[in-house]
């Protein structure tokens, strides 16, 4: 598949300081532009202006990004208590912090109740009455399963329960004397369905009005995650997205939103994050072969495990050879032995005749979910290297 | 699936180590036993007596297991560099290292050469173009593509080429003054079906004869690796394997066996790891949902990769309700927040009903392919601690 140019995706100038940055560099490293972040935060704001955002820590843990966003005001969403830590270590109040995961140790969420958090996620009784203990009074919400449907990177049923669980689980929260606060969803990262936002928020309009029956006033909806980054399928803006997303709040809450968070990572971190990848080589299985393999400097298990079942399909540009004619479909694979680091074998990038080994590759939008994947020495191979930088 | 019990794995002592030695510890971790490994070590010696081994690194690139097998006499093959450097610099000698990575840059193929190396994988002209300029005069073997039917983790046509390919490159590495020294094969690991062992075999055959008209003496044969670990689903022992292959063997090289190498990694190390891991939480998604999920300390991505499109089926026990009555079917998944993070959702996995958070589930055969594939920080959590043990 031929896929837009690459200032479809960069700046000229842009790309000039990523090409000029990277001159000399050992491949394969990645490039992170704090700005990007920034106008990326700012968007969403700008955007969704009620909403609250708690950004998904899990995306990028990088020190310098997380610096960046609580000083730009971001709460945060966090995944485990090593998140957390690195939280208040650089500063951020317990308050700004949420713990997002529905699956949790007791002790762990009596050791981020000592340290001042007071809202939990929540999907089962089980979690609910580890909560009640080490962490009694606090605020819970209770996340709602998704279909997931036309979600790159989809959803199974491993977070979330159905309405009706929620209900109960709004009601037994109240019994254990903890604070029944909203209802969470998460419509699968990517997604390009907008309509699910509009299925999801009618749910929990439907949970605000019977718990209301029952005494019990929710206060918040959590919208999670799923707004779309720059991948090679394109998608809908960011502000038809809003626009969708704040139509649907209005017409199920006219009297007034309640609260409003959301937690982006992908939408914020991915189009911050420039790969730079050398060919190791360029070859053929037999000579009237169909495809050829090209093989990089990094893959699946140094950077790139969103590959896997080529769900995410990153825009892959090649620095020499950007405007050649000649090109023709490759397959991608990466340089560990073994067989399934191959990135995309059954989508086809369509690549130019003349690549060769040395080459440089320029794998763009993976700021998210590529570094902290990385594997700590498959094949030998160290973590990928990492540049944090003001911008390209 | 209800699969064999705990007892067809190990012995009742080491069992008892196992439960010794995780007292009191914290979850998770792997515990690897090097008894268990010089004993896989020996029992490929006997059985494979005519064969030289080469450990293939990447299975378990831990020091102290690098350091047992060199005191053991065993060769290895490196994939990278920084395999080379390890083993370097626990003082194995070049002369016992092999190159068998055929995706190299031609930087580390010199900086190979210049340690000491002198035999590489092969297959492309590209590879061996660089192979002749950066380690003149080395030995090359040629690796050709296999089906990779019936094994657990199968290969792809990442690796190796069609033997009139492999024939090509021989004479090419003959004009390029590199020595064209034999071919490889690899069934695919956890291979069940013998007979792929036959084939490959009368490939390499047919390739020594086609050769030798043209004065080219192949003197090797590289099986690869292949032989099975002891996983869920039976397989036959490693005499029965290692009695067909001698057999093919000496079918096909009646007047006496050419040198034999095999790159043993997963039969040599997996059952030599137990992981040790505690439920995080045991729930449903609805009350009358048909499957019971199990949340585990340990997931796809820090440890568990292998259960990537649920191909390796690791033997999972629960600690405390070995011998319960009342089981059930379950739906096992990992810690993160990522969706992605499920071990096994459609091979079943029949666990106790009395299962609870907390409760010690021991997962076997995990010594090969684990941790060096751990991500570096993915939500925060660190990589498993690994204790390399004397014994169980």
């Amino acid at each position: 598949m031929e896929h837009r140019g690459i200032y479809d995706y960069l700046t000229r100038k842009e790309l000039q300081g990523i090409q000029e940055f990277s001159e000399g560099k050992q491949t394969p490293f990645l490039i992170v532009s704090l700005e990007k972040i920034a106008q990326n935060y700012d968007d969403l704001k700008k955007n969704l202006p009620y909403a609250k955002i708690y950004y998904a820590v899990k995306a990028n843990p990088d020190v310098k990004i997380l610096k960046l966003l609580a000083e730009k005001g971001s709460c945060f969403d966090t995944a485990t208590i090593y998140e957390l830590d690195q939280l208040l270590e650089i500063g951020v109040t317990p308050d700004r912090i949420s713990f997002g995961n529905t699956i949790k140790k007791e002790e762990d969420i009596a050791y981020a109740y000592e340290k001042g958090i007071r809202i939990f996620a929540s999907d089962s009784i089980v979690d609910l009455l580890k909560i009640s203990r080490a962490a009694p009074g606090s605020k819970v919400f209770f996340r709602l399963l998704s279909s997931g449907g036309d979600a790159d990177w989809p959803l199974s049923k491993k977070f979330g329960v159905y309405p009706d669980t929620a209900y109960k689980l709004a009601k037994k929260a109240k019994k254990l004397e903890l604070i029944p606060y909203g209802i969470s969803f998460h419509v699968g990262s990517q997604q390009r369905e907008i309509g699910e936002w509009d299925n999801a928020i009618a749910k929990c309009k439907y949970l605000f009005d019977a718990l209301k029956k029952d005494g019990i006033e929710l206060k918040m909806i959590n919208m999670g995650g799923g707004f779309p980054a720059n991948y090679v399928q394109p998608t809908q803006s960011l502000e038809v997205y809003a626009d969708e997303i704040t139509r649907f709040l209005d017409e199920d809450f006219p009297e007034g939103l309640p609260e409003i968070i959301i937690e982006p990572g992908r939408s914020i971190v991915a189009d911050s994050g420039v790969m730079v990848s050398e060919v190791v080589m360029v070859t053929k299985k037999a000579q009237l072969d169909n495809y050829r393999w090209v093989f990089l400097d990094v893959g699946k298990f140094n950077g790139l495990i969103e590959t896997m079942d080529e769900s995410i399909k990153f825009p892959i540009f090649t620095e020499k050879h950007m405007n050649s004619k000649k090109v023709s479909d490759v397959i991608i694979a990466g340089p560990t032995c073994d067989s399934a680091d191959i990135m995309y074998e059954h989508f086809k990038y369509t690549l130019s005749d003349k690549l060769k080994e040395k080459d440089r590759v320029f794998i763009l939008t993976t700021g998210a979910y590529t570094y902290s994947y990385c594997s700590v020495c498959f094949n030998g191979f160290p973590p990928l290297k990492v540049y944090i930088e003001d911008k390209f």
